[in-house]
């Protein structure tokens, strides 16, 4: 199987830029907004202020780069590669070691949906931790942190902006767990990125087939899409065929963060029967996964026996899939959950690949009415105990938050997931304001996450508008993407994240000295931004008139407004 | 001139209920969604469990009224005459008095274009006042406070659900100043509704053709389009041709309370020349207006002479339109605004007619850069000093607000305006939370105008995906009704409205029992929700899968935990 070069628009009126690391050889990939002067008559002479690029946190990867050769057959350059090698803690495997990976490889049917290069896993040698919590709580600064470091201060130096944010800082962060880097050392293609509080708010893509649709193709279309529009995590959710292909495709060609839910392709291997799931198949999912280059797993250990009968109450039960799967295998077995029992096995994998753990959050409300109830916090309360034994082991943690919730229950969440979980960063699924708009689920789930990062939430996972309706197509995708974007970007405004106000002041600016093509540049959909201005203004294609059809030439309070400061000069 | 019925959809799954007055003979239409019944099976048996219908809020007026026929050319029942006439304090007058409007009707070549029934405007009785708060103030209970009453509470009788809200209530809500019911006795065609802090959020939808765009069939396809929606009230903000023939259209087939900003048609009365505007020209239009049913005024009389120089050090400058108008008036003349030293006049004029008063925000910041700034809230303060001499005069008043304010500065505004303001409803445009969207302002305005509302908005102007880049289109306002519909609900859960959560439920409950067409009709945007699932399930037109292709059959927890209810039982 070939797939075609995946054809990715490049980000208008910008350039790629690196930053070098001072601490380590290292290039920090950062995407600058060129634009043009202000232009002001002088005694009737044209005078020209420059005014400065933007920086602007870049999640696209090699695709952007005009000096990158793509080729999504080959996979994306290996960056880390090395300093995972210059720690001199990992070693090269002769084999993969998941039975599973190797029966998918000696099964000659799949050649032709396979990714054509074979890259052996790294392992931590014997008795080693690899983890970015390992290294911090040493007091190493990795270059993971650097980059991370670098990547959250943008051009906040050359503006003279004041920062906290320090390879130090990044390691106090990661090594108080209020902060992850989520970078498994099989996944080298990744561009580090920090999860935490103090960081920048990141947000978290779905994609993924299910049973009734999708193709692997089609799946890394989306992948490198959602990177494109800003997505800085992707999570493989595919529940469909060839789950362990697709997500190879995926990883090799992504460069974020990769997560899975291992619970869905174990139980894909049991052919859907919850009963027959098992901690060995389990596991050896895990290691699959593990050997392939997830980032991170969702587990949703705290789901406990005891809270079947409390899901009973709700109005909506259980509508976290892997949730209610365990539900029905402790009911099933009468049995407490593998997942929770086999906890410090799990920890023991992770900490020789760093893979972190997304605990997830099985009894997450699934209706504004099911909010903040028994089954939530009771399962809070067992996040909070499983961060300590993943602590212990060195696993980094984040912790999954709901779900539906209105809006004057939001903060409480957030309260009691610091409380509960020892400030391990916050990631949560929207919340939705209210359960009254399928269509429109990511803007009541984009109010709720604004909310919510504003009160300390590191990472949003996105909503798009098929959410409760179908599986969202490309198109879906942008359009969740912004909206969580505008959600998180927000939220650094409100939590007064060094530099956020950067990029809407330009814009800001723009707007007010009608440079349109700059506003365009500067928005999160260029594209859009543009179309939307021309369909009324097809006849002025140049977009350099001071004013638009909105209000029409004489009603432009802007022109009006610089038609005063005219007046009050002189 | 003929306009063609515009084809108005009707609500699926719904019907048109009226609630009688106990106090009054009036009928207070409601929308009311009928639910399937939830099929369980008992030892093998179907056993059915009736879903109580869900009554829902209605702004579309006599449109979705299968009884009445539509005659755009004949304009809307006028339901509230008889209220009017019955309290003898008005009269019908023997002719338009505003000089503007007789010269328009003298036009012959305007014929083609004019509304074809001719209504005699009605006025106070000499001496008299006829509003609302006027009433409410002598301790009278008007048909419309207790249709707002009934309409408020939809079925919260029915459903044993504690209501604070009565016509009691109301009154002594107008009779505060917290609270408004906008309608002048010349748009007997509206259905009264109430803004006010301690009631259900409403939204306001724009529309008004520009210089640039749209005709009067256009314009008024657009009110219908965003009644059906859900627009609470309508603002003709029209900037083009024709402003008097267009508003007369609208009005007269306008079934919920109209708005404009008189200054525009006054400009537009002297060629754009702001230097040329005068005090009896803005009376008479202020006349004409209120001759025709106009029902609330944004008057911009809190821009004095002395902000000027204060938008000069502001980013983005004055971005109302009314404000920098005014700000170059007082700029020009040096002289004090005309709005704000016939303030008392202007008074005099609207109690005759119960027209309320929009207080204007012409400082609103453009930009998340002005925010909070020294020029909004001097103006804040010179608002809530107009609102006591509105009050001195019987008017009923709002306080319009930003604009583009970061989360973290929205509380501060509402908390000011209740200060300033001695509590008058609060009526925001947004706020936008983040700049950085053209495109996408609907959601970051979705988010601030949640919030505001959440802290006490009464009222909040939406924001179509266009603002900043063209006018809207009949899917734009679409678009931005549904948003502000879904931060406007998201409000009165968090507020705790009384019945508030019964929709919410009801959806929630048809989610869970994948009852899909329930789960639809009961989505402020039936038809989207509908298509987005079929749009991947084309061989599943009825809806009747237990699952959707966001997660397969397999994958579907809702679907898994009802096993699990199934295994716990037995």
């Amino acid at each position: 199987m070939q797939i075609d070069n995946i054809n990715v628009s490049k980000y208008p009126g910008s350039k790629k830029k690196y930053v070098d690391g001072k601490l380590f050889p290292i290039r920090v990939a950062m995407r600058e907004v060129i634009q043009h002067p202000t232009i002001e008559i002088v005694k009737g002479k044209r005078v020209e202020h420059p005014n400065a690029p933007v920086t602007i946190y870049d999640t696209s990867g090699p695709y952007t780069d005009p000096d990158v050769i793509i080729d999504i057959n080959k996979g994306l350059p290996r960056i880390r590669e090395k300093w995972v090698e210059m720690r001199d803690d990992t070693y090269i495997q002769q084999d993969i070691t998941s039975e599973y990976g190797k029966a998918r490889r000696a099964d000659k049917n799949l050649d032709s949906i396979r990714f054509p290069i074979s890259h052996k896993p790294r392992t931590a040698k014997e008795g080693k931790r690899v983890t970015q919590l390992h290294y911090a709580r040493k007091g190493i600064i990795t270059p993971e942190m650097e980059y991370v470091a670098i990547r959250e201060n943008l051009d906040n130096e050359q503006r003279g902006i004041k920062t906290y944010i320090t390879p130090e800082f990044v390691r106090d962060e990661v090594a108080s767990g209020r902060a992850i880097i989520a970078s498994n050392i099989n996944h080298p293609e990744a561009e580090p990125m920090i999860i935490g509080k103090a960081f920048a708010v990141k947000l978290n893509t779905n994609i993924g087939n299910s049973a009734l649709s999708s193709g692997i193709e089609e799946e890394v279309a989306k992948a490198v899409w959602s990177c494109y529009w800003g997505g800085d995590t992707l999570m493989d959710l595919s529940t469909g065929d060839n789950i362990h292909e697709t997500r190879e495709w995926i990883i090799r060609n992504c460069p974020v963060p990769v997560g899975t839910v291992p619970i869905y392709q174990a139980l894909e291997k049991v052919n859907g029967k919850v009963k027959d799931l098992t901690w060995d198949i389990y596991r050896d999912t895990l290691i699959e996964q593990c050997e392939q280059g997830v980032d991170y797993f969702t587990i949703h250990a705290g789901v406990l026996k005891e809270h079947a009968k409390l899901v009973q109450e709700r109005l909506t039960g259980c509508v976290s899939r892997g949730g209610s799967i365990m539900t029905q295998w402790c009911v099933e077995h009468n049995q407490e959950s593998f997942l929770y029992e086999h906890f410090e096995d799990i920890c023991e994998i992770l900490n020789k690949y760093d893979v972190a753990v997304s605990l997830g959050d099985g009894m997450r409300p699934g209706s504004t009415h099911d909010a903040n109830d028994r089954a939530q916090f009771l399962e809070l309360e067992v996040l909070g105990r499983l961060t300590e034994i993943a602590w212990k082991h060195d696993v980094q943690v984040i912790i999954e938050g709901p779900g539906h919730i209105p809006m004057h229950k939001i903060k409480e969440n957030m309260d009691k997931e610091i409380e509960a979980c020892h400030g391990a960063p916050f990631y949560t699924l929207g919340p939705l304001t209210t359960d009254i708009a399928p269509g429109y689920d990511h803007i009541t789930s984009a109010i709720g996450a604004a909310m919510i990062s504003w009160y300390g939430t590191a990472m949003i996972c996105y909503v798009t508008p098929k959410e409760h309706l179908s599986l969202p197509n490309l198109n879906d995708v942008r359009d969740g993407v912004i909206a969580y974007k505008i959600s998180a970007h927000a939220a650094d405004l409100s939590k007064g994240l060094p530099g956020a106000n950067v990029r809407d002041d330009a814009l800001s600016k723009a707007r007010y000295e009608f440079r349109w093509k700059d506003q365009f540049n500067l928005s999160l959909d260029p594209e859009r931004a543009k179309q939307y201005y021309l369909e009324s203004r097809r006849d002025a294609p140049e977009a350099d008139d001071k004013f638009c059809t909105m209000c029409g030439p004489n009603f432009c309070a802007m022109r009006i407004s610089q038609n005063i400061a005219e007046a009050c000069d002189k």
